[in-house]
């Protein structure tokens, strides 16, 4: 069993800037210039541990691992085309640097090798890798799409707001970890609770992330401090305010949504997250969902020993140091 | 054996206006309308007719050959947005109708569900599906950002211009054959035979469509004649008659590429066309290449008789009644 450190290193070796170094360069520069954006690899790391806790062989699923992390950048550069980023992770985004047309090319061509370095597992469970692949890719499309639906509402309910955080970002670190159960070898059961595991964690680690937009402390969640209040975004906690919020707090909520000065809107949407304890709320909701996901993970028919880097990297995110 | 009009019919009651009738209707709306517009469904139907010359199960086939369908169209979908079409076949383009962002992520779903159509064939030759796949898709992109490359270029080869064609069209037809013979259960020199005989048969379809451009008759290709000379195309045309022509017309030719007169620039163009018989040049060229695929498709160790459809379809597409 390997500790993330390791795994990482293998990872980063396996797969170096060299990996997409093909013809034509104008297709392959733009993927090149994502991959090679520095980053914690997340994805890919929960299914190397997934696989290495049934005992899987590790070198069997660093190409699937591959796959993921190559899935997920090709969402950043489409995600980052139609929300009109110029940055991502602080470089400039593909678009920007290559321009519109290449931005989309590139991505369709990341979502095929995805799929090219999943087929490198060449065993009788490869289908069962591509049906929760396809599905989850699927879905994540759906909660993009739900969330830019969103924008145009008023009348987001939590419950569909949990389903589109569940589709946007939670069905990924759940697919990654069922990947690397399904290569490792695991039960039907444990393939299931392991996703489940991915799934609420990843519920866990949005609703934090919206808590930190607004309440973290900028430098060490490296953006804009109150960024989705001024961009009037549906979040957990808006959402939480909207539906707690008494008739007349509910009605300032609404008209600071076309609110120009930004450090008026932030203070004014804070004041009534404030009043209805949003942080708390937020903060305890994204605790149940971590301790149900540590619940699912206990529940694995493993030796607790062996489930040990994946209780540390979920706590790692959880506190997001990692 | 079923024939042509047969196999679109079952193709067409299988997959009615419903078949992508989901939520969000926001990300679905736009798949539906490019999969409803009426279409040859040339890639199907030689995924059904591969299938069937070699006796295979037609109902196996039947999703997988909608993927194909499906990845088409998703080609489609992308092409226009990068090349801001605002009309497919008559219709609206999706992007025009629904906007870009919509595009962008209707057309990434589409590239999942054509995975998700393929994966529905459950056989130990799944893997050999998908690598062909997988392989056929990425020359499909790689044929895209050649063809965006020579936009800016004048020095384009004819065999670079064959290498782009056969990525950017001919490939899914070819693939689109073999995996239908994968279904059939054929051999491993027949599965090649097959892709020749499509990879033949697109590179004649697409050198037929370039002549059909400047020499057609309007009405009867359906779009306006001169238009791959309007836009400054590098076709088989021009780069045959940039390498034939002596200095003189050489100059001439790359100085059409400014005129502005459309009138006269289409005129100009074919009458240094017509002085080096390009006309006849491309039309050999396309022939050629259509023979060559028949010589495919009769070394496949079938009894000819059941490969008669796939010479009648051969023969309509060479004709360009289909």
């Amino acid at each position: 069993m390997h500790n993330l450190t390791e795994l990482n290193a293998l990872f980063e070796q396996t797969f170096t800037a060299d990996e997409f170094n093909y013809e034509p360069a104008s297709l392959y520069k733009p993927v090149m210039h994502i991959m090679c954006i520095p980053g914690k690899r997340i994805r890919p790391m929960l299914l190397l541990m997934a696989c290495e806790a049934f005992e899987g062989n590790l070198h069997e699923a660093l190409h699937p691992s591959y796959a993921i992390e190559v899935f997920h950048n090709f969402t950043l550069v489409h995600d980052d085309i139609m929300d009109e980023a110029a940055l991502r992770r602080g470089h400039p985004t593909v678009h920007t640097l290559f321009g519109l047309n290449a931005g989309i090319l590139a991505g369709d061509a990341m979502l095929s090798y995805a799929y090219k370095y999943l087929c490198t597992f060449r065993s009788h469970s490869l289908p069962d890798i591509l049906d929760v692949f396809n599905k989850t890719t699927i879905e994540i499309y759906e909660g993009q799409q739900m969330d830019v639906d969103f924008e145009n509402r008023l009348d987001v309910t939590i419950a569909e707001y949990m389903k589109m955080i569940e589709y946007k970002t939670s069905v990924l670190l759940a697919c990654a970890l069922q990947i690397g159960a399904i290569i490792g070898g695991a039960s039907q059961a444990d393939r299931k609770l392991m996703y489940d595991f991915g799934l609420k964690l990843g519920l866990s680690f949005q609703i934090k992330d919206d808590w930190l937009d607004t309440f973290g402390v900028g430098a060490k969640v490296g953006k804009t401090i109150g960024g989705d209040i001024l961009q009037n975004k549906k979040t957990f906690l808006f959402i939480s305010a909207l539906q707690m919020a008494d008739d007349a707090d509910r009605a300032t909520l609404l008209s600071l949504l076309h609110e120009t000065d930004g450090t008026r809107k932030i203070a004014g949407v804070r004041a009534i997250y404030d009043k209805y304890h949003i942080s708390e709320t937020t903060l305890a909701q994204a605790t149940t969902l971590y301790e149900d996901s540590l619940s699912c993970l206990k529940a694995v028919s493993l030796p607790e020993t062996q489930k040990e880097q994946l209780y540390l990297i979920a706590s790692r995110i959880h506190d997001r140091d990692f």
